[in-house]
């Protein structure tokens, strides 16, 4: 089968995305991908029963099965300790292979581990939330949070391959379609007008789930993100561009908790904010405010939240990996 | 200042090691390795009074010192987890540099810490014991102890500099001077049967601990270690080489309890235990396995263990990294 896209990285770090629909019951794929490793899918408690069995029954040699709990609050290193007790375990020696079947939690739990156990076995990232499909799949990005912020603890450590099966996104709750959105409209704005403008025209089809509509958005969200870890793996320099409003957003998630908004629509406030300072600070015009204002009302993305004490929001971002000594960094 | 050694690598991975005497006091040399950064020194309770002011004062910004407790049963994700708590709490940021100051478990710990805090900072490894300076400072390869097995938890992550000021082994037990010896007599025996022979006919010279062999041997032990990791940096194949009366040796930690056999005492007596199955198997002459001997005994290095239940040895052995499918593989 012929990858949807490919990041090309140095020294076999190469891996292919695969988007279609299905792809979790193509047994003759997944006999091509796994072979005959020894494969542990790390999965959540919300995931598990719509897809577990099925994954698990294409695999040619009975996969290990580890399930968390579902929410950003178990993305931690407790969580992290118990995955690798888990794996020591059940006795998993270094030639296998992990399989995060999840949103962003799992793939970033699953790399971390994946990371780490033995000092780094392959893994495949599964994702089937929108959000993970377009983003937080590719790319190697893996961590776990820590009470002071987001995603402090992790490594650069890319996946073996990425499976996107599209079909997945139809059992999605639409709070979490939704977020998933935020991330696609921040590559319309930050890389490719055109792209944009399609996502303005297209947003029934896209609301509506449709299949064609939803497998464009992947396929170009993927290209967009595959180019940029292509020029700066591990963020030393260009990649921050994909931190578009995300400064403002991991604020506003660490300040009213983890879990209170979703990460989604924690970068759509913060996309919202970010175009605000920069229009106050003279780089944009009013018209491109009001335009980012509308395509995430558009997509029924929020663009304030309440209760937000401003003083905490300020000492949350300065907690942020983008701080470079002590100058926080806006993109 | 030229480096001694240099560890070629790609993608701006290489680095320099410095090998010298009285380095730790040398302020000039310190302001060009850190400049303006600010430092983080990790370092033990035992190496601190030696070292830390000394190589404090040497820095232009006040560096954070954390100290851990000394010994491998502090090698732990819970000390790894308080030294990521204890960078968080003094808000250092991804400019930030670690400074790995004392043998091999501070180095494996913060290298750890390096490699996944804000996804990776920049570590220097300044060794202070022998063995860390001839083995574990050099190569990248970072870990913490699982109570299955020593290292199960780690990754490949590469120094920015190694500083081997060989002034600090006149301070060493001679117990922990001895058991660096294996590393470097492990190095005669794999890669170069003139530098065995140098040692079989300078031991007095080394034992003294005068300054000019010491400086040769961990010269020449450090190039070896660099040209294996410049070929096979996370240990795909020929690295493995580096392992030879390892696999014995770590069963052998695990089994006593850590800290009972200190791991160059591990490593001799697993050397000696592979040339004897080396033998057995029809690989090596006798005369091979006594010249082992013979040299480990001339450096006063254990070739036999007390106490040992050969069941229990084969079960902390199939928990072995170099296990790949069930199979165990030996040097």
């Amino acid at each position: 089968m012929k990858p949807s896209v490919t990041v090309n990285l140095p020294q076999g770090r190469s891996y292919p995305i695969f988007i279609g629909s299905g792809l979790l019951d193509d047994a003759q794929f997944w006999q091509a991908v796994v072979a005959n490793r020894q494969a542990v899918i790390i999965t959540n408690t919300t995931v598990a029963p719509l897809y577990a069995d099925r994954l698990r029954s294409k695999l040619s040699r009975a996969p290990l099965l580890l399930s968390i709990p579902d929410g950003e609050q178990y993305k931690t290193l407790a969580t992290y300790q118990s995955l690798l007790d888990d794996l020591l375990d059940q006795d998993l020696d270094r030639s296998s292979v992990l399989i995060a079947l999840g949103g962003g939690v799992v793939g970033d739990l699953a790399g971390f581990v994946a990371a780490t156990y033995y000092r780094g076995v392959d893994y495949i990232q599964v994702p089937t939330t929108l959000l993970a499909q377009v983003d937080s799949a590719v790319g190697g990005k893996t961590a776990v949070n820590h009470p002071k912020g987001k995603n402090l603890i992790g490594s650069f450590y890319q996946p073996s391959h990425v499976v996107i099966d599209v079909a997945t996104l139809q059992s999605l709750p639409q709070k979490i379609f939704i977020e998933g959105l935020a991330e696609v409209i921040k590559y319309g704005i930050i890389f490719d007008a055109s792209f944009f403008e399609w996502l303005e025209s297209n947003a029934e089809l896209i609301l509506k789930r449709d299949f064609r509509a939803l497998q464009y958005i992947i396929q170009r969200s993927c290209k967009i993100k595959a180019e940029v870890v292509q020029d700066d793996e591990t963020e030393r320099g260009r990649r921050a561009i994909l931190n578009f409003g995300h400064t403002f957003g991991h604020a506003l998630e660490t300040q009213t908790g983890y879990g209170t908004l979703l990460h989604g629509e924690a970068v759509s406030v913060g996309m919202k904010l970010a175009a605000e300072l920069s229009y106050r600070l003279g780089f944009i015009d009013i018209n491109v405010v009001d335009r980012v204002k509308r395509i995430l009302n558009l997509f029924h993305l929020p663009i304030t939240c309440e209760n937000l004490d401003p003083t905490q929001v300020r000492a949350a971002m300065s907690k942020d990996k983008k701080v470079i000594d002590s100058k926080l960094r806006f993109i």
